[in-house]
């Protein structure tokens, strides 16, 4: 039903009443974390969230994952065991069960996470349905992943290894809230909302979205692995100022510019979010 | 229906007349293959072929692939297409469509491969259904990947470089000739064996598999990445010499010995085949 270019591919199966979401992220010594500042827990936990949170960009409710590893040769038994605990429990915690993968030894850890998820026949949350006159919100406040990975402490580095995928908050957009368009922050409001708008064929007027406490304008509006969600609804529609306490902040609104032209308190926004294939230190 | 421990894992969609197979492969740079050795379009096509051969081994029809790709400094623009078209094209002649995945930077080249694939619903063939009285049959000629590995030249490079996952076959087996169990030979015919054994609660009785021009019987027995399939059948199924021109031939039958014990012709077979979890070497 819908192939390379939103969170999760969509495979409608003969006869089914539910679509399947699919997704995979890699997670990658020395590109997404470090053996020195990420314990196991932390990088079981981060590799399977990223893809989780795909799931929840489109309102599905996860089914079961893959996950292929190769492991290093520093990577003790402790620390394989610790980080697949930590990741099995993930999955579970979001609903999924480890139903496969693959296993290798390599210099440097690769893990590869697959998830499927599902939703209602046709009702996956996408990246093309904004329309011009639609409110942009996003969930949470930004900027705080990126501040922990900035000074490796405190609550904002809590935040980075402790990515919450917004499951909960994508289902009830998805069935309740009518949302027109949905996905997670992964690498930058600026770079995420940019790709959202090419889909649509749209562009965007924004404010300041809510920034995380000590974190900067800047990290807000570009750092990378919030895990947040950004979705826009029709103008009629009525959004909660919470839910199940999590902020949702209005933050703009969709207009019929040239695609994907972000305009930020009036000015061009550049996209600046991370891209891994055009730089994959950036963030580290 | 099923996890871990099969070729893939079975997924039934909710009011669904199929299962869906799901299978995730690993290909590493100085694991599965060497830039030195293997051109782009061989690379692509191993790496896809690897989880085509699992959801052969389970008679299914491939669906569509997830590809996850982390690109590595040495390989330029145009080795990352020619390897992706390769891949690609694989896909597309088993009727898959590269439905989505992941990229990114890394110091070596790291590929995983998530194949989706559907048979009718309840008929996957699986590891576990062989019984005592079962014959055994083994597809095609066996040793020529591990030749070929070992010479680098000739017909046997050639058939490391192009293996051919035996979907067709695989389908026949499911759905005409009554196959009990089966799986790919992908880690040698005697820790494969020894798997599907286990995987039934079975022993087995073999005498020498059919052996590629020019390897060695150890080569047959043992070697790695053949594609080929072993499976059983009920004593009373008729199996054709060959299939669409690739030979079937009875290497032996289960028995009631003890789980995973593998007699060969007549004494204890200790299975040598690769295993990477415990020797990433072993076969480069």
């Amino acid at each position: 039903m819908l192939g390379i270019g939103d969170d999760c591919a969509i495979y409608r199966p003969r006869g089914s009443k539910e679509d399947l979401l699919f997704t995979t992220d890699l997670f990658l010594e020395d590109v997404h974390f470090r053996r020195s500042t990420h314990g196991a827990k932390d990088a079981g936990r981060v590799a399977m969230c990223r893809s989780l949170s795909d799931i929840a960009a489109m309102g599905g409710e996860p089914r079961f994952a893959l996950v292929s590893l190769s492991v290093p040769g520093w990577a003790d038994d402790r620390w394989v065991r610790s980080f697949f605990e930590s990741l099995t429990s993930a999955a579970s915690a979001a609903g999924a069960v480890l139903a496969g993968g693959d296993l290798a030894t390599s210099e440097k850890l690769a893990c590869d996470v697959t998830v499927c998820g599902a939703v209602p026949r046709g009702s996956a949350l996408r990246r093309d349905g904004a329309r011009p006159g639609h409110a942009i919100y996003v969930s949470g406040a930004l900027g705080g992943s990126a501040l922990g990975l900035q000074t490796g402490a405190g609550r904002a580095w809590k935040r980075h290894v402790n990515p919450e995928p917004r499951l909960a908050l994508g289902r009830y957009l998805r069935s309740k809230a009518g949302a027109s368009a949905a996905m997670d922050i992964s690498d930058g409001l600026s770079l995420d909302l940019q790709r959202l708008c090419l889909a649509s064929g749209v562009a965007a007027d924004i404010t300041d979205p809510p920034v995380f406490l000590g974190a900067s304008p800047e990290q807000a509006l570009h750092g990378g692995e919030e895990y947040e969600l950004v979705f826009t609804v029709p103008a009629e529609a009525r959004i909660p100022k919470h839910y199940q306490g999590l902020a949702l902040t209005r933050i703009g609104q969709i207009t019929d510019g040239p695609a994907g032209l972000i305009r930020h308190n009036g000015k061009t926004l550049a996209a600046r979010g991370h891209d891994h294939f055009q730089d994959s230190c950036q963030r580290m």
